[in-house]
């Protein structure tokens, strides 16, 4: 092993010296000049809680989508979309979708559910302990949300949902946690349940605490069921004549190309029934500060679309794992929180209101791509745009 | 509606005119100044092909991980891993990973497949016409080829794979795709090739460039199965004694928590049996330019584990459906170059490299982040370094 | 189309006419002589209710397996276990590990939950509706269960769960049943529930009865979390020795080849991460008369198992959807009574006795298989006893 | 530990006397007669092979479906279809499916994949080995499928399919098996194949046989990707004014339910997006002597219905992984003969007739089932013909 090692500056990690330090380590031992990556305008000094070992910063280019009209209960009118992208077309297509709905009259958004959580698992010597447990579990849940809710100001226990196997007992402890994400607030507040758990229940039990069953930055069949983060729905009904319009094609073909991919989803066995929801959220993500893993999950998606009668279209795209927030982690970095600002969407107050502008973007973009597959511009649309994509 | 409309500049969009006049439109119609969103180093003039309506810039802050020792057969030697994130903790905790990897000895790494696909539906009147099209597809696979090799210098057809249900015949066209990601490619020499069935078959059918089977962005069990980009094995044996060492836990705990975290992972149904996947795989993605949607099925992972009789540990992860490229796309962006190049991945016949260091990576951090929920040092950490996190 | 028509006879569709008219068309418009079909002792006056043109039966051998000891809290003692079937080899099977367990103890079994399901899906305008009727559901789940119970002397409507998405929302109406199976008590009672609410619910809504989310003789993830009839598990604890001299295996080989086929599992996507639940559980529906179509989701399991420090061997099975009665249905026959005699399961109360047998059962045969396979005698085995199979 | 055992007789375990025998413990010990247990026509002379501690029969009844009209390859014409069932409505559903699919000209079905597999994993010491050993088993084909069949005259290696994951190839070794269901031969001859690759590779390997992909007797996508014994489409066009007329509901109604169901198919996460293809399977498999515990993955089916412009109805079933023989296993007893003989389908070169019209048997009960629960008939249904259910 050789004697490379990353500085590091106990005092002033994030202080100009140890930064350059590090940079410099960098140009010293790799072939990269880090021109481009020390270029940055944000204040290293607010970066603490943000990242470790700083040394600069990607500049990912962001383009605006829009406008993008929604009917939103929180987001209202016409909105600028910011998306951080490197992928040629995404702008342009998702563009071209808010301009059919717009033209429909908007896109309808709904936040219908809302929690996050943390999910440990306890264990017995055999399962009528574990069955025992369980019931303490709901004669005891007020004091539990007690013991879980002195760890936070904003977070409140919802619920605690119980999935039980062999001697083990898993749990979901589910949280509403206001404008942030809420997967550190959920950890601390269950690690605080659990130890009260553990200290007052009168028999004996091991617990871990995490079970695998939030599966944070892992989609699972259990969060889009019961929802992690935001659960929201954005919804439109496009006429015929609009929809031949704009996108070239009938509402026939895109109909029974819908039915073609829809059995390819289930025989492929995605967690999404559509087209595309990543390429809109991780843009936005990035763009917007969010911990753009959890496009893992908030990428999950399931489409509802229906040939009405009279050949116009319900097309609808459900979210059940959005996982978002409009103040702490990364949304207060200097271009994030001014992405949000661009939405008006930056702090407390505002998260239901992102969230439907994402599903709205997110629909627009599942009638732009399907649309161009069914009218087969799909090839050449990206040549045009992604021309230096090999 | 209003008149709100992105301004775009046909001559040259690119230009400063183009970029400013869009960044006036925030500023006249939002909240937001875009002091920072405008500050970058980035020459737009090379974006086309990566964003339309280009605005400005995400700056995400990068930090280095490391060094991460990998003995690859690409990947050999010691690693610095930039990480462009928001999420505290993460640099710190994928950082502890390596340290104890790397005083085991490194982490071994092998890229065992490599495909690209795009996934074709043919329909027909009935399932008999679907079954003589099967056949005859299997028969005309040379010209088939051919046809969608003339769209590509670096692309070939290696076969195509078919699933048959009712009236249709979903396929896949498995491309090697050099060291591009190659998912254009791959559309537009499947395009190619759809043409020339549907000129030269001598029945009649129907085809969508998309049956929903290459799943793209869009994490499936079909990609997992049977690989889509990069499958590649990280692997260790880790001493009992080592992990006791820098984890603070017995191999003991760590396994009997590896077995409950199993079955919680098979419970909630994911794609992902491991802890977090997702977290180093997307600060890879940002840093170097890759397309991050593609972290939806990116962080796919199958790990396997084994406590051996000496009590030492086994522990392996396989990224099945890794999409990555060294050149092409946004790689070859400013920032994204450079910290490719922190790892000596950028340009042509590095993508191999570049997935053996992504799969070393993802192993240090289960690795870490295992234990750590194990040694109940979870909590802690997060409040410590993640503490602007609510 | 020919004159083939099946007689039936609406005054006595079940008497010896009726019957033997049926038979008459069998033998004179088929090659079946029905000699064997036609001898039963059943009297067929009882049918109504089981089947329609009944015209014979099937005669299903049926051989002992067994002692099984269970420690149930319901089923205790020895049980001789009645297995019909047509496999050689699975009575043998099931009786080696049932004395395998019998060395060690016994098998300790428990009921842990017993819901039964019916499943409609409400449709409504938008998803707004859709949420507002959520809420409605939750106001008024009084009244709502006591119009479901109207229908009903023994079921209990427990709790409604939701599932939403788009401007739908699917519901899971979970009631306790009895000794019955409940599937029809279910339907009668959710329908009286659904005309309730169709009724008295202040909007305009629509209702299918089932959304497919009770997934009746479909096996499900939600039936798998959420249980649907009985969720019951079997455990023990083997000795290493005891496993070496009975299995002719150690338990170190074992476990190794249970990892790999947990892996197997995950990877191929399976209901069930065991060998063969499927195999008694189906033996013992065919033998007592359970509708034995739900072997589909009855032999969905989970299984649980940890090699401990000292070399023993815990080993559970979880069947998180066991569909069974006692009473009602088929159990009442001639020969199912019997058969549910011989394990003093027969009428009221004993449901869970029945599902503790079924469990220990199947844990017993899962023990067995998966020691001749690692043993590798299974081919063997299967030789010896199957010889009639090709 | 009492005395329980359960008499067997090495000599003439099917013999008079040692089947009296068990017939007398069970009188003794339980509170059974077996009256109708022991009354059977069938010659246990006959059983070696297919039970072990035979001790009677259970007497299922058998009613007749039909006349079913089959534009089949191999079933051509009219069939009386046997169903052995205890669930009231089942039999008379079906021929209500099968009288609106006759008044329709008929289902057409088509066999469109035949394979049978057994799935060996090999381990090594690492990835690497790992891959070294997958190419040297395409390299090494002809030797490996010539040593699995030296064991058997009817089954042919087809292919070895590879799934490659940590220091672990699983594998499915694919079979044609002829008019066998092939489970047994296909166990036999992988087992002489992995003698013969242990033997002559190179390199150390260890392996088991079944590495849980072939997932026998356990639903699973892979199963239903790549086919488990038959994969058999039926198929037919329905007028909408027929529909109305059989059914009583509009194939408008129908179409909005089917997209209702189908979604919440996705939701609840099943293996058949379909109704209850469970019913008539496993009736036909009791009746017909197949392995009955294949209803577990037998069932699987992918649905695929359209409305048409017109009005009129495309109705589809495939059927992926149906388990089927018309010789060997239970098929030539004494009532199950007799019961393939009313179809036709006793004997070799029968398997595809058979394949045929059970698929044809799933289509009409998915039709008959579909229009019920639309029509709201379904609760009523039940409540006249099941009327002994609880």
């Amino acid at each position: 092993m050789s004697d490379l090692k990353i500085p590091r500056d106990r005092e002033d990690d994030y202080g100009a010296a140890a930064i350059k330090a590090r940079q410099e380590l960098v140009r010293d031992r790799t072939d990269s000049a880090l021109e481009h990556v020390a270029n940055y305008s944000l204040d290293p000094a607010v970066l603490p809680g943000n990242i470790e070992n700083f040394t600069g910063v990607a500049q990912v280019p962001m383009g605006l989508a829009g406008p993008l009209l929604v009917n939103g209960e929180h987001a209202q009118g016409e909105f600028l979309v910011p998306l951080a992208t490197t992928e040629g077309t995404l702008v342009a297509s998702y563009s071209r979708g808010m301009k059919l709905c717009r033209a429909a009259g908007g896109i309808t958004a709904t936040v219908i559910d809302d929690r996050m959580q943390r999910a440990p698992v306890f264990s017995f010597d055999n399962a009528r302990q574990a069955r025992a447990f369980s019931s303490w579990l709901d004669d005891n849940f007020e004091p539990i949300a007690a013991a879980a809710e002195t760890t936070t100001s904003s977070g409140k226990l919802l619920d605690i949902q119980k999935f039980s196997v062999s001697k083990l007992l898993y749990t979901r402890f589910n949280y509403s946690t206001g404008d942030a994400a809420g997967q550190n607030m959920t950890g601390k507040a269950t690690f605080a349940a659990c130890a009260w758990i553990k200290q007052n229940y009168p028999g004996e039990l091991h617990f871990l605490l995490e079970g695998q069953f939030a599966t944070d930055k892992k989609t699972s069949i259990v969060n889009m069921l019961h929802t992690r983060g935001k659960r929201v729905v954005a919804e439109i009904t496009l006429p015929a004549a609009l929809v031949q319009e704009h996108m070239n094609v009938s509402t026939d073909k895109l109909w029974a190309a819908r039915l073609r991919g829809q059995l390819g989803s289930i025989m492929s066995v995605t967690n999404n029934n559509g087209n595309h929801s990543a390429n809109g959220i991780t843009a936005i993500f990035i763009a917007t500060g969010q911990d753009v893993a959890n496009v893992a999950e908030s990428s999950a998606m399931y489409g509802f679309t229906e040939l009405l009668p009279n050949g116009d279209l319900y097309a609808s795209v459900t979210l059940p794992s959005l996982i978002i927030a409009t103040y702490g982690g990364g949304t207060g970095l200097a271009t994030q929180r001014e992405c949000l600002e661009i939405m008006g969407c930056y702090g407390t107050g505002k998260v239901y209101k992102l969230a439907e502008i994402i599903a709205a973007t997110v629909l627009a973009g599942e009638l732009s791509l399907g649309s161009a597959v069914v009218a087969e511009e799909w090839v050449q649309a990206h040549d045009d745009l992604g021309r230096n994509r090999p």
